[in-house]
């Protein structure tokens, strides 16, 4: 794989603190962006020793701004200002600068002038053995594309002179992808001096805004990055592949955290991995249990059909079976999903794509006579076990009990609440790390804010997943139930279903007004309809969802969540009050 | 005043945490969102009651989707579906409900099968003695400005069919408002059913992402609502001003300060206002110091120059004067700004003007020989005091020092960061309750998030203030300092200045790059120029800025913000460590 880099603009706190993050997330490289080095304390002596001993080297300089087509009594004071930065950059012990195109109101729509200014500033860089990497912003005042920018490099005809490529700058403006990316991988590779990545999802709004407070990691947008990418890489470049992402949240993140998330991205994009092997669904989801919600969750498992079935050998985790649903319940952790299995055809492929993808390996829980299962943690912490077949049923003693219902036969998708910095990340580990793709995304307003959510899924829809997030980090008035949680089982026939919070009144009669006879909650897509009841929370974040698919319904149901919110929530409030 | 409404959709909560939000701020009545009543486990009787026990009236239930122009296959479930939400408003006791123009792609643009259409639903809805108010999304299909809307009522011609404006739809749109507001006030008042009032930012986005996202109440953003709002009342319309507003933020803030915001916004567009009388400075700033904060705090203020001249005659303040600053420091309070007085030509008036804006009045803090400070406390609880000239300076008996220096002659301005959900709310405020404007805002990358900054000030600037809030709710990897606040003190000179953090040698040289040389932070703007110095925050959020302003300079150098707090954070760690 090509060498890592990443802006410390990507990252939050101080330059140090940036700098920390990027080394412990493996990058060989940084971009220091100039705003982050000025508000620094320490010198540029000692950034290069810092940057030095951290096993990291600094590869780009950046922003200069407003360079190329200054009038001619302001191009003296460029010149300047560019030998000043010259000489902070071999303090720095850096050799590329990045000059972006000009954007002041003054400057003049004329290539050649801009050539030959350019070329000027390349002799001066090429005096300290430096260079300059010239990019077409995309709000660029005169040069906003790349085919301009580099019309104008073609022209300036200097070595010292080439360009900085942006994949955010590039396909936010490509309307054909693919005519660009044609032309873009017949440019000589060794004219390509730096090439900087950015994901970002399609918005329609102004681009400057666009670029500034909404960019992404590769592949947790919807920019073609995999293509932008194999193109430009189609050229011969062979300098780093280089994050420059400005995101309101990654700002205000854990650095480190957003460091690792990086890192995984450009693995993903370009790495060499290991396939992801075929899931077939999900062998188990593993529910957390303290003391108070143990006999709540055993009951409304009972109440759906559920029969104790076993007991683990060595731990005080009690297996629940109907079907082919399984559900394990580990008794002294705090209530929450804990952990889920899937079929894996590999499960020890499956776990060292997770390992490549950065994924946290997590101590094997097994003794001697029990099952090897492999796993690896989500960002959430959420733990993902990978396995192959019915073995790991031998962990378990039969009770005795045995399952009499059919009422519920699979587990149907798994619904994990995000925390609020980790959403994108939790979306790029889950899809990259499983080889899974996005399925169905919605935006609702819930009781106590807006949630956006968003499904994925495996090819053949026997592994689903759907994340959640509130819009907003959350304040003090937003109650009881920070991040939910659920495990969403499917049944053949919804009536057989009881022991669940009613469906309003209200939108039963609303459903009626619009045709349609239910009283459950109910959506419907170009394919079939789709019947969905829960229980009431237990704890603070866990409850079961039953749904039923007919005639092929394709979604989640998600445009229900506020009322199912609403619901649960009077549920809440009529049992504190009624007992 | 006429009678206030707002939309149930403005707040946070279950419907009757809205509903009660609502009354307690004093609003006569609320617009049932559809949604809101749907999710709701109490029925429409029960919520009719809630309603009428606290003294509210529903004077709108909305939205009704995809009404008119429908395919006449499809008219036949409109008008059913219409017949049961009247079933549903007559058992709420409400008789108007919003039809907004149709977006469903199977529209047909056919003004005379709108009309028809809607004429038609009209006399369903005059059977009951309800009537339709019919408003024009700014993304409606083929019916997206009022005028097109009035062009279709004016042809259905039946008494029970009327307008529904909305001033977002309406402003958002309008690139001349003057024309606009001719033609709205020529309208005949008593079509016009129901008026809706949103501000918004003016934003280069999605007009549908724009409204659901980011309006904002009257007087908040920047479309013109006291022009829109005098051009509907000009037409005799006699219905409730009505506020509808989607806002992420508004949506998972604590409804009952939404609420109070809300009605707020209102009285200052439309109410009869005591009229703010003149301000001419800041007669003071007290700052609460704990017994941590006390010796820093003294230290820094004799090291800039001032001199403890007064103890007050009942309590554990100080007053520290130089020329015109004065500085209370209130012993035992959380260190924080805990108060400012400005000099008002009319005191009782200025507090008359708060208390009809909502302010919430303070208890005087005063015995029987001391001044009577009238004061009321702003949304963050800084306390507003109005004094008249030098009289509770009385209140200090006189220490016997007395000042000797003049290196600061006033408070330039005080900058008081915000929680991050009231940050719209206190610029409100401050500009309603004292009369003051909105000056310079800005916008900046701090080390640990995104910032946004915006200064209030009065006609002649002798009252300045600085509002802040980071652009997201900060998580726990933010560090120090959540809600800095200090007090900007004005020299004449400040080369004189001492005792302030080293402003980084990089920004200097970045500086010299550009051709200006200062080792203090620097802006300049058409006017002139601006140095500032800081000092090390004392506890958790007080620091001292001192500025010169030279040649008329304006702004507030907000751009420097990111240098100034990284600087204070490598004071703040390397004393830490050295002690």
């Amino acid at each position: 794989m090509a060498r890592t880099s990443i802006a410390t603009v990507c990252l939050s706190g101080t330059l140090e603190d940036r700098l920390e993050a990027a080394a412990a997330a493996g990058f060989d490289a940084v971009e220091i962006f100039e705003n982050d080095l000025i508000a620094a304390s320490d010198s540029p002596e000692q950034i290069r020793r810092r940057v030095a001993d951290l096993g990291l080297t600094i590869d780009l300089y950046q922003p200069f701004r407003d360079a190329e087509a200054a009038p001619p009594a302001r191009f003296a004071a460029v010149q300047r200002r560019l030998m000043a930065k010259l000489d902070l950059m071999a303090r720095l012990g850096t050799d590329t600068i990045l000059v972006c195109s000009s954007v002041a109101p003054d400057t003049i729509d004329d290539d050649a002038l801009a050539a030959d200014q350019l070329r000027h500033l390349a002799v001066l860089a090429a005096e300290r053995g430096m260079r300059i990497a010239y990019e077409a912003l995309a709000w660029g005042r005169h040069v906003s594309t790349w085919e301009h920018s580099w019309e104008i490099v073609r022209r300036a005809d200097h070595p010292a002179l080439g360009l900085c490529l942006d994949s955010f700058h590039v396909l936010s403006r490509a309307e054909r992808h693919t005519d660009a990316y044609e032309e873009l991988a017949s440019l000589p590779g060794d004219r390509i001096f730096f090439l900087q990545l950015a994901d970002a999802p399609r918005l329609d709004m102004d681009v400057l805004q666009w670029s500034r407070h909404h960019r992404l990691f590769p592949l947790q947008g919807r920019l073609d990055l995999a293509g932008f990418t194999r193109a430009v890489l189609a050229t011969g470049y062979a300098g780093p592949l280089s994050l420059e992402v400005f995101n309101d949240v990654f700002r205000q993140a854990d650095p480190h955290r957003t460091a690792v998330d990086a890192r995984r991205s450009l693995t993903a994009l370009a790495g060499e991995l290991t396939p992801a092997p075929r899931l077939n669904g999900i062998a188990f989801a593993e529910l957390g249990v303290d003391a108070d919600a143990g006999p709540e969750l055993e009951a409304q498992l009972r109440t759906l059909g559920f029969a104790h079935t076993g007991q683990h050998r060595s731990k005080p985790v009690q297996l629940w079976e109907q079907s082919r649903a399984r559900i394990l319940l580990n008794a002294g952790a705090p209530t929450a999903i804990r952990a889920f299995a899937l079929e894996s055809d590999d499960p020890a492929a499956s776990a060292r794509r997770a390992s490549e993808l950065l994924a946290r390996p997590l101590p094997r829980r097994r003794r001697d006579s029990e099952a090897d299962l492999t796993a690896v943690a989500a960002p959430d912490g959420t733990e993902v076990f990978f396995v192959r077949g019915p073995a790991w049923l031998d962990d378990f003693l039969p009770t005795g009990e045995l399952p009499t219902e059919t009422r519920i036969f699979a587990i149907d998708h798994l619904s994990l609440a995000q925390p609020f910095d980790r959403y994108d990340e939790a979306a790029l580990f889950y899809r990259s790390v499983l080889g899974m793709s996005d399925d169905e995304a919605g935006e609702f307003a819930a009781p106590f804010g807006l949630m956006r959510t968003l499904a994925i899924r495996n090819d053949d829809r026997s592994v689903r997943l759907s994340l959640s997030v509130p819009l907003l980090r959350r304040g003090d008035w937003a109650p009881a139930v920070p991040h939910p949680q659920h495990i969403t089982l499917l049944t053949g026939d919804i009536t057989q279903i009881t022991g669940t919070v009613p469906v309003p009144a209200n939108y039963v009669d609303d459903l009626a007004a619009r045709g349609v006879q239910a009283t459950t909650l109910y959506d419907e897509d170009a394919h079939g309809s789709y019947r969905q009841l829960f229980t009431p929370i237990v704890g603070r974040r866990v409850f079961f969802e039953v749904v039923q698919r007919v005639g092929g319904y394709r979604g989640y149901g998600f445009a229900n969540d506020p009322v199912r919110m609403a619901a649960q929530r009077h549920e809440r409030i009529a049992s504190a009050a009624g007992g």
